[in-house]
């Protein structure tokens, strides 16, 4: 079966599996309920949580730990995109096809669905403590991996990871001045890449791995977040427009700075180069079966749309 | 020393805790980090930290494990009310006598504000993980204890507490139809009393108290938050606009139903009596020291601005 196919297969697994971990629509805050399993349900690769489980299973975790966290890095990815889409932000009225959460539900909604998932995200991870007892590990210990989990969970897709890139990324949008390479960096790094590093962390993390491999999973991830974002930008110059399914061109046009206008792409495609080799090194060091890993980053960093 | 100044001596000691808990105002991110900052600073009654911290030594909890997560669950009100004044809400341009954060900062700030917030509230209350290790009790308890209080905190500040009453709430204003008693209470219940409930349920748990005590506080703390709210409906409708600094009669003016519109006068002041008495009757069946907390509850719930 091809890489392509076998995302796709693991993506319907992860959907089933993210129903189960939705809320029930009802009561006098149904609104809310609904505003949120629409955005959750809209669609998408399902990529952070594809990237938890498969770094999980290469370091040999069994069992459904990782299961709640997985369901948790979408919520937080979902409710990004949720405030990311509001009139006072990207103002967008269309993602995947779909109309955005504000348009369909009302910005006063989607506001306080964004809150909700993200708050969820937090309790539904959290429900991780309860799977200790089925486990033949110590029930301290397990309670330790939970919670450094969380803690990669938080960190990364906060001030001083995601929310920081957002930040960072609204601030440069709002400037006259030219973003310099430190910047953009500091947006693809935080924005982009934060929740892949906290992804495959934390899959390391309850499969019970050292911090030394830890450690290697965050380069790893950084590498392939920093290189698919890189990829976007190239993307946006070169791409094929029937099959990236949207207009190339249009960071040009709205005068927004990428990788490519400022490096060039000469030097965009060789970053991208050497980032995936850095990236795939990484996981050569580290035991298990990392064949699926290797396939699906060279896959989404050399993506054509 | 009078209620009063009781009252205003703990809240200055919570905001000069809470100033060690902010984040750095620096990097590319620092203006979301600014008006986060600006936001938690703009003064208020700490009332929810200070119920927290009351719970825990009326209980006998020793130690600073309490401290993160009186930080969190102010950053937690904070971000309800940064979100809650925006346009697309309440639209709000003055809090407390301030320019709300969204005037100051802009929407996109306000939003991504709110958003650190909520996060950094997580993150700041899982600091108490790392109180274990200075304490006597095991350190597997302790991480359970930590645990116990983080799920409390997200399931009250969730949709099934907060922004379910939130939701409720701001439904309730885009509706035609009046709104029933049932309705009303779970506003109130969750939009108000579900952060009290944590408060003082979080202050029990990290004190070590055991769950029929945990049960007791939530009911205790329902009851103060409820009649607090009531006590909200009666004074728009009788207080006296030169001590409550606002002006009186704004919901009647904006057709809002409140306890008082929908039960009457003499209801609304019964059922505050009522709650007050079962309120301070619960603290009485509890072990410790209760005198101030019997105070903080008679004061917030009999006051008058």
């Amino acid at each position: 079966m091809g890489i392509e196919r076998q995302i796709e297969d693991k993506a319907k697994q992860i959907e089933a599996l993210l129903k189960t971990y939705l809320p029930k629509e009802e009561g006098y805050q149904k609104t809310v309920l609904e505003a949120m399993n629409y955005s959750l349900l809209a669609g998408g690769k399902r990529l952070r949580p594809m990237l938890m489980q498969e770094t999980y299973r290469m370091l040999g975790g069994m069992g459904h730990v990782v299961e709640p966290f997985m369901a948790a890095i979408e919520m937080i990815h979902t409710y990004s995109l949720v405030h990311d889409d509001l009139p006072a932000m990207d103002n967008d009225e269309y993602r995947r096809g779909r109309k955005t959460t504000h348009v369909v539900y009302g910005e006063d909604m989607a506001i306080l669905a964004g809150d909700g998932l993200l708050n969820y995200a937090f309790e539904t991870a959290m429900k991780a403590f309860d799977s200790c007892i089925v486990d033949e590990i110590k029930l301290g210990d397990r309670y330790e991996m939970v919670a450094r989990a969380l803690k990669v969970l938080g960190h990364k897709a906060g001030i001083y990871g995601m929310i920081g890139g957002q930040t960072a990324d609204v601030e440069a949008e709002n400037k006259e001045e030219s973003l310099t390479g430190e910047q953009l960096l500091f947006i693809h790094q935080h924005k982009t890449a934060a929740l892949i590093e906290a992804s495959m962390m934390i899959g390391g993390i309850l499969s019970g791995a050292d911090q030394d491999t830890i450690d290697k999973l965050e380069k790893c991830a950084y590498d392939l977040g920093v290189a698919f974002q890189i990829q976007d930008d190239i993307l946006d110059v070169i791409g094929d427009e029937a099959t990236l399914g949207k207009p190339i061109g249009s960071d040009a046009r709205n005068g927004k700075q990428t990788y490519v206008t400022i490096y060039g792409m000469e030097q965009a495609k060789a970053q991208v180069l050497k980032l995936s080799e850095e990236a795939v090194y990484i996981l050569d060091t580290l035991c298990g079966d990392n064949q699926f890993m290797k396939e699906l980053m060279t896959y989404l960093i050399h993506r054509e749309k």
